[in-house]
This record gives structure tokens, C-alpha cells and sequence, in this order.
């Protein structure tokens, strides 16, 4: 199950909303924010509509109502705690991205093959990965980001699921086979840049 | 601009074929193609009928033909040079993470409001982002990396343009403003996380 196109259109409206306010604005109208997004103004509203988004059709949106709204939306949780399998390059500096910025996710903790060999320091405590099922279920863990070759990511994958994961930040570059309760969201950063490039640059 | 659909599914479709050839497989029909991408076999042979990928009805494609066909399409341009602007943890990560991986994509310099005050040892040279300019053109580098602070990032993107950027991967939490010839991909970790979270936690 891939998480839902319109809760990351509400997302971006919000990076829009946030720029709106930074730039001293106090109300937008759904064609203001769909050319921010880049999308139609009635797509705008349909998505407001689906997510009981009320606005005045005349008056336009109040931006820090609607911001409030927004992330009321998203922030009916407390902390949310997620864990990071992989610390190479990426998983470790996704940790310290997300543990320095944002307070309501936080990476309680990380997961290697080995993670006596890994000569770093980190900010989270590190365990083996053979300790994961158990780490996710005493903590009822139900966010994990992937961050293993290729080659690991469905057996890890496996075990997440099977722990009680729910959803999965893939940086795998590995399509995974997930029941239809688990979401799974993919960056492949590879293919991302090499996308760009054909646009870009080839064609 | 926004990359194409289409080219970053035939770029997810790679990934399926590589599973499949890993799988020992020789041989997929657009309907095996399809379920692993999550798209209808319809999708799968008009995407290829869009890039030219002939098939043969019956018989199904040939996995080993239909990946050089696939990587020919992506790897017309020889080494392609990127830049990454922001050498912070994303940044830093990225970089290590594309030079280690792939041939055809190359980091070959980092920019940074002051890299003296950077306490890191970079595997690529890192230079203050006031020289990023000239280097672009010097080096007519079209594809850029941008992992700078939001408050920085259309500033810093308004330059990039100016010197002939006509790519940039963007890993700021900012909607980026650029002409039509242009063309941006986000990468919003933390919106990522939220609507991952949203749709598997939270509904």
C-alpha cells in the first residue's frame, strides 16, 4: 500500500503555506496555493474537502488557521519513535537530520549487522540487527527506515513486518513485498538523479 | 518542470528486472513487470511503446535484452558531473553515497557558506559557495544536489539557474521557483516520515 497521493499534496501545501507566511502574507485562495504546488485550485479544494478542511469561498484561507489545521492533521500523535536499519552514510545522516530538526519524530535507535566493526560515533544507541524484533515489539516501534543494500532489504523487510512495523522508509534500492497494512514510501536516491538527468539533460 | 512520470517508472521497472535477473529468471511479460511495480500491464507497455521498447507479445521480453535497452536510454551521456550544495549531514551522506555506488554519476564538488568552519574530511573538494558560479560554468555542470537550510534555498537556487544549472535534486523543505526549462525533484524527508506515518499509525 503506497501512503496516499492527497496526504502528500497536504504536505506541500503546507511547505507553501509556510512560505506564504514567511513572506508576510494573512490569507491565500486555492488558485494562490495550487500555483505554489503546482496543481489546479480545484485539486486544492478537493484535497481541503477530504481532509474536512473548511475555507471561506470569498474570504480565502486564513494561513496560520489553516497551517493550525494542517498540523493538527499530522500532529495527533505525540512523539513518534522510528528506528534506522543501515547506519552507512545514509542512515546516519538521516538520524542526526531528523533528531536535530523536527521534535515530534525521533530516531530512538539504530540497527547494524555488525555494529562493533562500525567506526563511528553515534547519537542513538546502535544494536545488532539480530536484536531488532524484539527491540520493535518492547517498544512498539511502528517506523522504520531502510537503509541496507539491496540484497538485505526484503529479509530485513521480513522481520520489520513480522515485529509489528507498519510503515517503511525505503532507501533500498529494492522494490519490497509488503501485506497491505504496511505502507511503504521509496527514496531511491540513484534514480532520482538519474531521472533528473534524462530531463534535464538528455532530452 | 517536474521529470516525467514515465521515466521514473521505466527507472522503477529497472529495479524489478534486476530482482528478477537476481531471481534467475530469463524471461517477464508485462503483467509480471506490472504487479511487481504496482502498475497495470497496460501501463508497463505503453510506457515502453513511449521510450521505443519493442516486445514480443507472446513470447514476453527478454530480461537481460530489455535491461540494456533500459540502461542505453539512461546512459547515453557519459560521466555526468554533479554538484552539491550544503555539505551538512545530507549533503556529506549523499555524496559518499553516490561516488561509492554508481560510475556514470559523480560527485566532483561541495559548496558551503564557509567550508573552513566545517570540521569534516570530504573525499571532494569543498569550496565557498560564492566561487559556485564561475565553477558551474567553467565546468558546465548541469545537474546540481541542494541540501541547504529553507530560508537559503531559492536564493541559492536563483544562482545555480543563472550559472546553467538545468537539474537540481532538492532536499530543502522549500517549493523552489525556477524557469520551465528547468527541472526539480524534491526529496522532503521529514513530509516523507509524516505522511508515512499519517497513512500507517495514524488512520
Amino acid at each position: 500500500m503506497s501512503p496516499n497521493r492527497s496526504v502528500n499534496r497536504l504536505l506541500q501545501y503546507r511547505t507553501c503555506l509556510l512560505k506564504f507566511q514567511d513572506l508576510g502574507f494573512e490569507k491565500v485562495f486555492s488558485y494562490n496555493l495550487g500555483e505554489e504546488a503546482g496543481v489546479t485550485p480545484e485539486q486544492v479544494r478537493k484535497d481541503f474537502s477530504h481532509f474536512n478542511i473548511k475555507g471561506h469561498k470569498k474570504g480565502g484561507y486564513n494561513i496560520n488557521e489553516l497551517l493550525f489545521t494542517i498540523n493538527n492533521i499530522f500532529k495527533s500523535y505525540k512523539v513518534q519513535k522510528i528506528i534506522v536499519v543501515g547506519m552507512g552514510n545514509i542512515g546516519t545522516a538521516l538520524t542526526q537530520f531528523i533528531n536535530f530538526k523536527n521534535n515530534n519524530l525521533t530516531i530512538v535507535a539504530g540497527f547494524d549487522i555488525n555494529p562493533t566493526a562500525l567506526k563511528k560515533k553515534f547519537d542513538i544507541p546502535v544494536y545488532p540487527v539480530n536484536e531488532m524484533g524484539n527491540f520493535i515489539k518492547a517498544n512498539r516501534i511502528k517506523i522504520a527506515v531502510l537503509a541496507v543494500p539491496g540484497p538485505a532489504a526484503q529479509e530485513i523487510c521480513n522481520t520489520l513486518v513480522t515485529a509489528g512495523i507498519k510503515g517503511i522508509l525505503n532507501f533500498s534500492p529494492v522494490i519490497l513485498k509488503t501485506p497491505n497494512n504496511v505502507s511503504v514510501k521509496n527514496v531511491n536516491l540513484i534514480d532520482e538523479l538519474e531521472g533528473l538527468i534524462y530531463s534535464s539533460v538528455l532530452s
